[in-house]
This record gives C-alpha cells, structure tokens and sequence, in this order.
C-alpha cells in the first residue's frame, strides 16, 4: 500500500481536485426512496461515490453517524470501506483521543480493523494520546486544531504561552503538531469558518496538510478559506463538504445532484488555486 | 429508569463502595483459559462482573478495546451491556467529542443505541461539542479535565487567563463544567497521578463526581488521590481500576482473584473514607 501522502497526493493530481466529501449517512436526509431500502447505508455511499470518484482527493467517513445506527450502521461502514475505489484515500473522521494502550487499541480499531488510510485524532490529551497513531508511518494523522464550531472559542482560543511564545491553545497544538511530524505523516484540522486562524496555522505549519470542514459550494468564506490554507504549491488543503454534496436534492436525481455539487466545489476550488500567487498554471502542468 | 446520579449513589451506598471497574478485555492479558474461548469477550466480562458486583459502585468500558476487535468485539460489549447487573450504573469510557450534528449522533450511539447510564466527553471543541450530551438530562457526562497521562502536561497544564483568572487549561474546564451543569448530570476525569490537580478541580467544583483514573490497589498514591478528591460528604469519587483487578491472575483462580483486588482497593479507600475530616463514622450510617 503507497503511503497515506502519496496516495492522497496522487488523487488531488489525477482528480485535479481538493474536495474531500464526507460520507455521513444521516436517515433523516437521504432520500426517501433510498431510505426504504434495508441497505440503505451501503447503498448511499455506493452511489455518492459512483457519482463522485472522478471528483474528489478523498472520503471522510463521519463514525459517528455509522455508530448512531448500531450494527447496521457499522456493518455499512464496512461495505462502503470495501468498495471505496482503491486509489482514493479514505480518512476516518473518529476524533479519537485516549492514553496510552487505550489509544494504542483505537489506532489498530481505525487503521487495521477498519483499514482507513488516515483518522482524525483529539490533541487534548496530549503527545501520547497521538503517538500510538502517529507510529503507523504509512497513514495519516491529522490533528484536531482549530475547529469550525461555536464551542472552538471556549478553549482553542485562549492565549498561553509556551517557551516565552503567547499565542492562542490552537496555535501551539499547531506549533507541536509540526514537531511531532517526524514521519511525514502528520496534518491539521482547521475550520473555513476563522480565515485568520487559517492563516495563522498555515503560516506555523507551511507543509503540513489542512482538512478544512466548514465551507459549502457556495458562500463567499470558500474564496477566503482557500486563499488563507494554499500551500506554495497551491495545494496541501483536503476542503471537506458533506451535506452540501451528499443532499443536493432529496428526489431521485441525488446523484447527479451530488455529482453537479461536487464538481461546482471542485471547479471553485480550482479556479482560486490558479489565480493564487502560488498556482499560476500549476493545475494544467 | 432512574438517573444516573441517583442510580450512582444507590451502588455507592449498597455496596459501600467507590471502585469503577473498566472492563477493558485485552486479548494479551485475559488468562489463556479464557481467551482460548470463541465468546471471550462476553465471558470474560460475565465472569469479573459475577466476581465484583457486590464491589463496584460502576463499571467503565472503554469503547477503544471492544473496537480493536471488530464485530466480534462489539457483540462482545452488547453481551456485557445486556448483562450489567441493573442496579449498577455504566460508564462508558468513550471520550467522544464533535461538533453539531455528529455529536448528537455519538450522543445517540452511546446513550440510545447502546443504553449506557453514563460516558467519558472531550471538551477540546468547546460547549457545543458536550451540549448533545448534556441534553440527556437522565444521563452522567463526565468530561476530560487533568488526565492521568504524562501528555496531560502538553495542553492541559498550559495557563491561560479567562475573565481576568490566570489558570491552567484544566482548571478552565473545570469551571466551564460547573457552569454547564444545569441538569445536575456533569462530572470530571481526573486522573490519581497530578494530586495537586485533583485538589484543585476538587476546589473549583465542590459537587461533581469525579472520575480517577491511574491508581492501583496499592501504591501510595491512592491515599492522597483519595484525600484530595473525596467531597464533603466523604464521597463523589469514583475510582477507576481496570488492568490490576481485570489481571489479577492469569491462572484458573482470575475471578477469586479479582474480587480480592476489588475489595483490597474497595477497603483500603473505605478507610481514607473513614479516616477523613468528613467521613468520621459516615459510612457506618
């Protein structure tokens, strides 16, 4: 198996994409017709991902709509895992954070039993709360650092300092993240919704890929968003959209409407990529 | 059903007791006997439950043991779910955090599709992120604070100032968790390791159960964890122990030897109770 970075780094150039689509089934948003299906969590994401697969870097599996549902969910988490094309990298959106041996059985739950090529961890509970995922150099880990919530002000923002440097919670979870990134690995989960913070973050980890949930197809924070979390080759950013493509529309065109939603997203992107002072032409070499 | 509270302080006072057992089935550690069964899992759970009941004021699964196995795994949690003694609460060592959405779907998953009494919350992403929990008025949520863990020390150690008060990220936790405990259903995970941490959060949230983790039956630590953390009714702990009563014995005898970890620890912190400025003769009543 390539590793997570140049698996994903192969499907932004094949797709020409940044789009990471998250695959959150929810039963009160698929469309009905799908609903009444007993396979309809399989069946959902079999056809999101027929409809998009030419269009994405990536798919994001939220766990927490596959355990809501019990075994059903997770037995549709498993056919859609096992039928996700092989050169698309899928980042298992867990948010998991624990000590020790505790983190260390997570880390096999999400990269082994489940076989994801990278997950979503929690920092709070610190360095070794992440190593265990961390020490799977061949899958990605990106870190929860600024998120695209209300509740992200509580804590993610308070000023501390550390080694003389005041700075907010988010930036020195940042600042380590990039410290902790011996194997190449490592990456950032910053919301579109603070284009500060994602300027902030980009500026402290420069090479470190963002996935950035928070932005739809339209609104105008995708143009910021964007311009704030390029890297210098115009790339580095995983924009996760999930409802925006997954329920473009609730009739018996939701795939073509996701498709269409999902091309828009992508072409967006695109287009701010290469009027970016990085991706001049970038994107047709 | 009774709420978690009530129900916890039931157990507390049936069995005198304020030892949480976590059921965290480790196929390493299990006696030889046992893993070499198809429904260890199950049966090893049954068996430490059968041998603690009269023990325990709550049992704490961590959800990253039963995921590292799979399906069978999960069966295995929902055999133990199924089979908790009803009048002993559950707390399920989840340390789940997300935002809108995803959280009242983890909400869901753990206090609906998998019935648990109580869970472990991370507050990294702020009120929003618990708020789905809290919202089961009827359910315990017990919310990372100073983990046991040395990373602890990375973020959560890190003083900040919030409304003019200079204080470690923990303690910020802790005062945004006593302001978020409207429903009466909060409480806080403190580990055994940090005593002065423990005195702190005790300070700041007078009330709250606390959960702590990092003790052993013996080790010194145990008396001063428990003197820091005991409330002034001489209870409102729940001291976890998993791998020193679970791994007793690795031989034939692992349920006798289990209930005698369980009751060594259950008596030893009986006596701090006894022995504290608040406790004298209350346990006795």
């Amino acid at each position: 198996m390539a590793d997570f970075a140049g698996k994903l780094a192969a499907a932004m150039r094949r797709n020409r994409s940044l789009v990471c689509v998250g695959l959150d089934p929810d039963p009160r948003l698929v469309p009905p017709r799908v609903r009444e299906r007993i396979d309809w969590v399989a069946y959902f994401n079999a056809g999101i991902m027929e409809a998009t697969a030419d269009l994405v870097c990536a798919y994001k599996p939220n766990l927490a709509f596959y355990e809501a549902l019990g075994p059903v969910g997770m037995a549709g988490l498993r056919y859609t895992l096992a039928h996700v094309p092989g050169d698309i990298p899928v980042v298992l959106d867990a948010k998991r954070g624990d000590i020790g041996t505790s983190a260390a059985r997570y880390a096999a739950a999400l990269f082994e039993e489940l076989g994801a090529d990278a997950a979503t961890v929690n920092p709070y509970m610190g360095f070794d709360a992440v190593e265990p995922f961390l020490a799977y150099r061949d899958r990605g880990v990106f870190i929860l650092c600024k998120t695209s919530n209300p509740g992200a002000a509580d804590f993610q923002d308070l000023v501390c300092t550390v080694d003389g440097v005041a700075a907010p919670l988010y930036a020195h979870v940042a600042r380590a993240a990039v410290a902790w990134n011996r194997h190449g690995n490592v990456g950032l989960v910053v919301g579109a919704t603070q284009p500060d913070a994602l300027r902030t973050v980009r500026a402290l980890a420069p090479e470190l890929p963002l996935l950035v949930p928070g932005v739809g197809a339209q609104g105008g924070e995708l143009a910021v968003a964007v311009r704030a979390g390029l890297d210098r080759q115009a790339g580095g950013l995983l924009i996760a959209a999930s409802r925006a493509i997954l329920y473009a529309s609730p009739g018996d065109d939701w795939q073509q409407a996701a498709r269409e939603a999902a091309r828009a997203l992508r072409d967006a992107i695109n287009a701010l990529r290469e009027a970016s002072s990085y991706g001049a032409g970038s994107l047709s070499r």
